[in-house]
Order: C-alpha cells, then sequence, then structure tokens
C-alpha cells in the first residue's frame, strides 16, 4: 500500500483549477494571501454541488436528522470548555536574532533556518484566530473565529431539543467555515487556514455509541461511492490508543489517495458524553435528555464524522482527473458523477451561422431552467468538446445544419464519447433521465448510437 | 407612508423563531453572544432555501452571470484600495473618567451615558474586525475579515474573465459572510456584526450603467414577489447626491416594511469604475476589458444589487406572519411561499395505534427522497395543524383508519385550510405539482373537497 500513487501529480490538478476557473489564490493580483483559496465560477458550482448532495443525504432524506446555522464568532467560554484556549495548540520556537517563529517539531538541529541564530525554548502556540468584539482592544473583548463547526452544535443541544422534542437517537448536522492560524499549511485546498466542514453530531443512549460508530463508518463509505469516488482510493485508519484525542474513546480516519499521498478526508469521533459535559460545567446549565423510557436525565453521548468540504472537493478533484486518447488525440476529462458536475450539458452550435446560434441559444434558454447548461460557440466542435470534457461536463448538445432541416440534435457522451440523435422537443427530458440515472451512460433511448466520435 | 405599520411586532416574531427553533440567540448557554444568532433547524432550512433561490434566480438560470465563492481573509491592500481602512469608520467619543466608548452621534448632552464623566473629542474608529495570521501579533501580520463580499468579487475580475470568456455586460455573484464591528447592533437579525450576503456585481459598457441599474431594480423587485414579498411592503428610497458613497453614482434603495418601520433590506448602487480602477491601482495590475467591437482595453462599469440574507429572512419571517381564526379558535400561520417553507408537508397518523403510525412512516419514508417533510404523532391532529401552520408548512397528510380501508389519505393546505382525499399512490405527484405552481391553493384534482376543517 506504501508505494500505492495517485495517478495525477498536485501540480496537474493545481494547474487545471488556476486555468479553467475552479480554484484560484486567494487575492491573487496582490500576490495572494499564504494558504487561502477562492473558489471560481466552476469551482463555486463544485463546491455548492457536494454541499447540497451532503445537506440532502444527511439531512433532508433523514427523519432523525436536523440541520444548524450557527455563527462563526462565539462566546470565549465555548473555547474554555471545549479545551481550546490550553489545548489548541503548536509547540513553537523562535529565534532570539531574527524574532521569526518556527514549529518545534520541524526545526531540524537547533539553529534557525532563517539566520543561524539561537532558538528559544518551545512555547506553547494557540491555532485559534483572535480578534476583539466592541470598540476596544482588550482582554475583555477577545473573541476566536471558531476552530472547528461541531462546538456550535453541542451549545445548541438542549435549543435543538427543545424545539424539535426529537429522541435519542437523533443528529445536528451542520455545514460552515472554520478557521485554524497553522503555522504549516499547504497541499493545495487540503491544509488552509480557513476551511469549510460537514459535521454531524449524532447523539445516542451511553452504551449504544459503538454500534453506532460502525453504521455511520459505513454510510460514510457509501456517501463517498455515491458521488463517485473509487472505494480502492480510499481506506481506514484507526488511530491508536494512544494517539486518541483527550475527548475521544475511538477515532477512525476515512483516508484517500491525494496526490502526496494517503491523507485524512475524513475523521469518525466517538466524542462520548465529552462535550456536553462541559458545557453543562462551564454554563451552569444542565445539558441532558430525559428518558421517557427508563425515565431518567441521562447525557447522550455522541458519534461524530466530520469531513473538510475542501478536502472532498479535493478528492473528487483527483478521482474524476483522468486522460485518454480519443481519435490518436489525447484528452483530459473530469469523470465526475454528473450530480457533481458544474455544468450537466454544454450547447454548442457547429458554426457561428446565425441560424445554428439562433437555434442553440432557444434551446439554451429552454434548457437553463431546470439544467445548468453553458454555451460555447468559439472554436471547432473538436476543441470544444474537449474543453467540455477537461470540466467534466456529462454531456454536449451539438447542433448542425441537419438539425434545423429535422429539429434533432447530437447528444454526445463525455465518458463514452457515444453519439446519439435526439429530437428538440426530446432534449430536456433525456438529458434529465440520464442525470437521475445511476448508470448515465448513453444507451439508445429514441434515437440510435451513431458512433464514439471525438 | 410615515404612519405605515408592519402587522407584527419584532417580540412576537422573536419569540416565535426562538420558541420553534428558527433562530436562536449565538451561545446562548452562556448568555449569548452579542448581536450574533445562530439558525435552528427551521431557520437554517429557511436560510437555505432562500439562498439557493437566489442562486438559482441569479446565476443557474442566466447565461451572463457566473457564481463565485472567495475566501473571508484577503489580503490587507485590499482594504486599502477599496478605502475600507481610511472610511469604514464610526466616530466614537471615550470618557475619561470610565474608559467606555460611544458613538458621538449618538450620545446626548456631553456626558458620559454611563458615569456622567467628560468626554473626548471624537475620534475615528475602524469597524472592521482584525486579526493576526501567522505565529506573530504584529502590524506585519493583521489581516481583516471582509467588511462586505463584494471585493472578493473585484480583486478576482480578471481570472472570471480569463477562465470564462464572458464578454460585457456580464455579472459575478457569491454568497458569504462579512463581518462590521457595529458598535450599534439590534433589532433582531436585522443588523448583526456577523452577517451574509448576497452580491452581484454585473459589469458593463461605460455609459450603459443607468440602464442595467433600471433592469437590476426591476429584476430584483420581482424577485422578491415571486418570494411571495408583497409589494406595498417595499418602497424605493433614492439616495441624494449628498448622502452618496464616495465610489457611487447612484444609489437606490428596497425598503421593507419591518416591525421597527422602513429600513433598507437591498442596495443597488452604479460604482462605476471606482473598484477595478483602484484595485488595479494598488496591484499594479490592469483590470481591464478587451472591447472586440472598438478594439480598445476599456474598464468597465459596475452594477452592484447587494442583499443581506439574514434581512431578508427577516422580512420573509414578518411578511409570512398571519393570525386568523379557524373554528372559533385563533391560530397563527406563516404564509410562506411554499418554496422557501422548512418542511413541505407533515405526515401525521390521526392516532399513535400501531396501523396508522406505520402506515404514515411508510408514507413520510417514501416521500422523504423527493420532498421535505416531517412526522408529528403527538397530541390531538387540531394541535399539530396548528404546530404546521405556525412553522408555515404548506400541507398535512393525515392517515386516518379510513386511510387502512381505502387507502386514501386526507391532504389539508395551510392558507385555505382546504381538504381533499388522495390515493396514497398519487401524494406525491399531487403534492409535486402543487408545490410547483405559481398558485398552490388546492383545488380538487381527483379527490373532492372535503371541506375546511382547523
Amino acid at each position: 500500500m506504501a508505494d500505492e500513487k495517485a495517478k495525477v501529480d498536485m501540480e496537474t490538478i493545481v494547474s487545471l483549477c488556476r486555468r479553467r476557473g475552479f480554484i484560484f489564490p486567494s487575492s491573487e493580483i496582490y500576490g495572494g494571501l499564504n494558504s487561502c483559496w477562492d473558489y471560481g465560477p466552476l469551482g463555486a458550482e463544485l463546491k455548492k454541488n457536494i454541499k447540497d448532495a451532503w445537506w440532502q443525504a444527511i439531512v433532508r432524506e433523514r427523519d432523525d436528522v436536523v440541520g444548524l446555522d450557527s455563527s462563526i464568532l462565539m462566546h470565549p467560554k465555548v473555547w474554555e470548555a471545549s479545551g481550546h484556549l490550553v489545548n489548541f495548540t503548536d509547540p513553537l520556537v523562535e529565534c532570539k536574532s531574527c524574532n521569526q517563529r518556527f514549529r518545534a517539531d520541524q526545526v531540524e538541529g537547533t539553529k534557525c533556518p532563517n539566520c543561524g541564530g539561537e532558538l528559544s525554548a518551545p512555547r506553547q502556540f494557540n491555532l485559534m484566530f483572535k480578534t476583539f468584539m466592541g470598540p476596544v482592544e482588550e482582554d475583555a473583548a477577545v473573541v476566536y473565529l471558531r476552530p472547528e463547526t461541531c462546538q456550535g452544535i453541542f451549545v445548541n443541544f438542549e435549543n435543538v431539543l427543545n424545539t424539535t422534542r426529537k429522541r435519542l437517537p437523533f443528529g445536528i448536522a451542520q455545514i460552515g467555515k472554520a478557521f485554524r492560524n497553522e503555522i504549516t499549511t499547504g497541499n493545495f485546498i487540503f491544509r488552509s487556514r480557513e476551511f469549510e466542514q460537514m459535521e454531524l453530531e449524532y447523539f445516542v443512549r451511553p452504551g449504544e455509541d459503538a454500534r453506532w460508530f460502525d453504521y455511520w463508518l459505513e454510510q460514510y463509505l457509501n456517501w463517498f461511492a455515491s458521488l463517485g469516488i473509487k472505494r480502492e482510493h480510499l481506506r481506514l485508519r484507526e488511530h491508536g490508543k494512544d494517539e486518541l484525542s483527550h475527548y475521544s474513546s475511538r477515532t477512525v480516519d476515512i483516508h484517500y489517495l491525494f496526490p502526496m499521498g494517503w491523507e485524512e478526508l475524513q475523521g469518525i469521533a466517538n466524542r462520548g458524553n465529552f462535550d456536553l459535559t462541559q458545557h453543562g460545567k462551564y454554563s451552569g446549565k444542565e445539558l441532558s435528555y430525559f428518558d421517557e423510557e427508563t425515565k431518567e436525565h441521562i447525557v447522550p453521548h455522541v458519534v461524530e464524522p466530520s469531513v473538510g468540504v475542501d478536502r472532498l472537493v479535493l478528492a473528487i478533484l483527483c478521482d474524476a482527473y483522468d486522460e485518454d486518447v480519443a481519435q490518436g488525440e489525447s484528452r483530459v476529462v473530469l469523470r465526475f458523477h454528473p450530480s457533481l458536475a458544474p455544468f450537466k450539458a454544454a450547447v454548442l452550435p457547429l458554426s457561428k451561422k446565425e441560424p445554428l446560434v439562433k437555434m442553440a441559444s432557444d434551446i439554451n434558454a429552454g434548457l437553463r431552467k431546470n439544467i445548468m447548461t453553458t454555451y460555447d460557440d468559439a472554436q471547432s466542435v473538436g476543441r470544444r468538446y474537449r474543453r467540455q470534457d477537461e470540466i467534466g461536463t456529462p454531456f454536449c448538445i451539438t447542433i448542425d445544419f441537419q438539425s434545423l432541416e429535422d429539429k434533432q440534435v447530437t447528444i454526445r457522451e463525455r465518458d463514452s464519447m457515444n453519439q446519439i440523435r435526439v429530437p428538440v422537443a426530446e432534449i430536456q427530458k433525456t438529458l434529465t433521465a440520464k442525470l437521475a440515472g445511476e448508470d448515465f451512460l448513453i444507451l439508445p433511448p429514441g434515437g440510435a448510437v451513431v458512433g464514439k466520435k471525438g
């Protein structure tokens, strides 16, 4: 396993993302802001599609999970209770000559990597971004940007319980930004200082944690598969007893085979009753659940599957990336699951001749309300197919001169490159059926396969 | 107009939101964090539905607008160029005795409202939240939480232009959090320190701004109407020459009749070429557009319609709020447009008897994948109707003993309280048609109206 390599290197992915408008360095015209990223037009669609798929699967299709959208700025006591104020630190050393700081575990030798000066003893550096609320910059006004979204769920446990009257087991899910002032960032969007999480806290009766842990592990593996991620690119890593976080009795990471190797895509932790107990203690409120069966107040345990949205975007980009050869010409193709593709179809008039452009524009306008499309009339249709392949558009709809006569268009499928002729009136129905299907390869519905063309 | 009053007061809305799980004070168990709010299960759905409706209307259904999702932390030069570092300030006075600070324009007399002490002369206080990136808290490491989302669009103008090859006029849209360290906050989610914006920057040829300004003003009025906001609760306010921001040649606010009076829901500004020019100057990059027609490089002008998501949530809650009397009993009903309602339908077994619960659960599970439902079997069906009315659920599906025999259910409509009987196999089709329709009032399709019942 150690020798396995991803089929695409990071440079290729970064370059494609930059070139086609998936992801740009943040504030790029000012030289970029270290380790922050902006999602361009295609990246914004891809990321939204991923988040929407998660919300649909985890919140909307389930009776036992509700959503939440809590604020990034939280009361500072939250981070006392959670342990972040004390424990969420990296050991840093400072150079006594040039005052630069480095992570103690990443400095080799005992000299400053910058100027060769003497280094201080390691000190703990908190990774939370701090800011000041209100007009005065003093200790009393310090608040933090949340370093994780889950605490917003825990502090709302009682609010959610009281307003939804859910019975155990039930979950609270949210998607949102989190911020960590990491000293060492990198690997593109894999580790950045501003990132997005999709977190579920699933509350269960004490003693039932282990079963639900296994359940959610399996659910997530299935969910990743439903997004088209290949199972052989995922593997599980069980944390040893000595590496478990202070709050966790069991943690399993789902690793993905990224270009830089196997790295964490998702963690599932059994947090027990740590968080509710801590917030109960620090807030003076009893955060418990009245069990109708036993007539007892209990503090539920919680199983937490947590995914980094940006990591999942990266995994999906890498997993979709492919190169193949069509008609002796190599192409790059992103084999996105159609539900995630930024555009579902591209509308391409064969040339810029007015009647073709008119017909193509009408078709595009007709589809647009229900199917996310793009329109392209620049350069040869072969080049345009390549451009759509490279951004993962599952279908191309070509309007040619024959279309003016027979009111039919050619639909070309990204992966197989099969082409069929479909009446204009049936384009939407045909695409909708194909996009909804598990297998979206083109099989002749009303039209005939006219062969593989580039 | 000055005497007009909203039909609901703020206290009623805040209380309903708190009680039913739309919106909670942030970090409430710790006494709350001044002017930050958490969206509970129903609020998270409502807000997501609003944002999705906007993304669909502004980005996905239009060929001339693309999306973006830029980071909250940006290069500090951005705020020099935009003018925020210098101009985004409030004048504050400080008490020389107790050191409390107040907004100069809100202190009456010349004494401290807190202790009666002497006040300093006003000083400018910047409203941006600042934090430090990297391990040292020094001036060189200062970054700001963005106070508006639009600058992320301007600094990506060239990236978007190059990767999408859009021609003028075209727009870039994004939804995201912004932060302002307001001294005076209040009116629930109307003015808070952490909030969400939906911004569109629509780039046009110089000289065409005025026309596009009018176009977008009308588009937005139409869009608000499509969300069910009553036109008589919206009015326009044109900024006088003396109140225009430094970057704007024309600004029109769309005001909504909130419980505290007419206040800004949306602003539309003609920003001219201010932003692209400034960022060009500060970055040293030429931010321009090559006009194929005139073969000239031009700096586009921009029309900016900007909506506060939280304000729109509040407007929609207020506009939907109604009280009426059914069967001599008063009810509260949120008359949400069905596309915005957190739940589209509630599934209610008439009693907790096992065969009813089984049938209701099966129906609920069957609908859930396509229609957001909720299940409720607690208390009388009349009480449950009231509960669903109060959270704006458009339809209730009741399973009674007759349902076990004839495999039909009763569908009750929230607004009219009309009821029809529908075969189980047709529930989804019936609801889908009603939810998609512009008018979703129940008119007998296959079943018969069985009368208005509570």
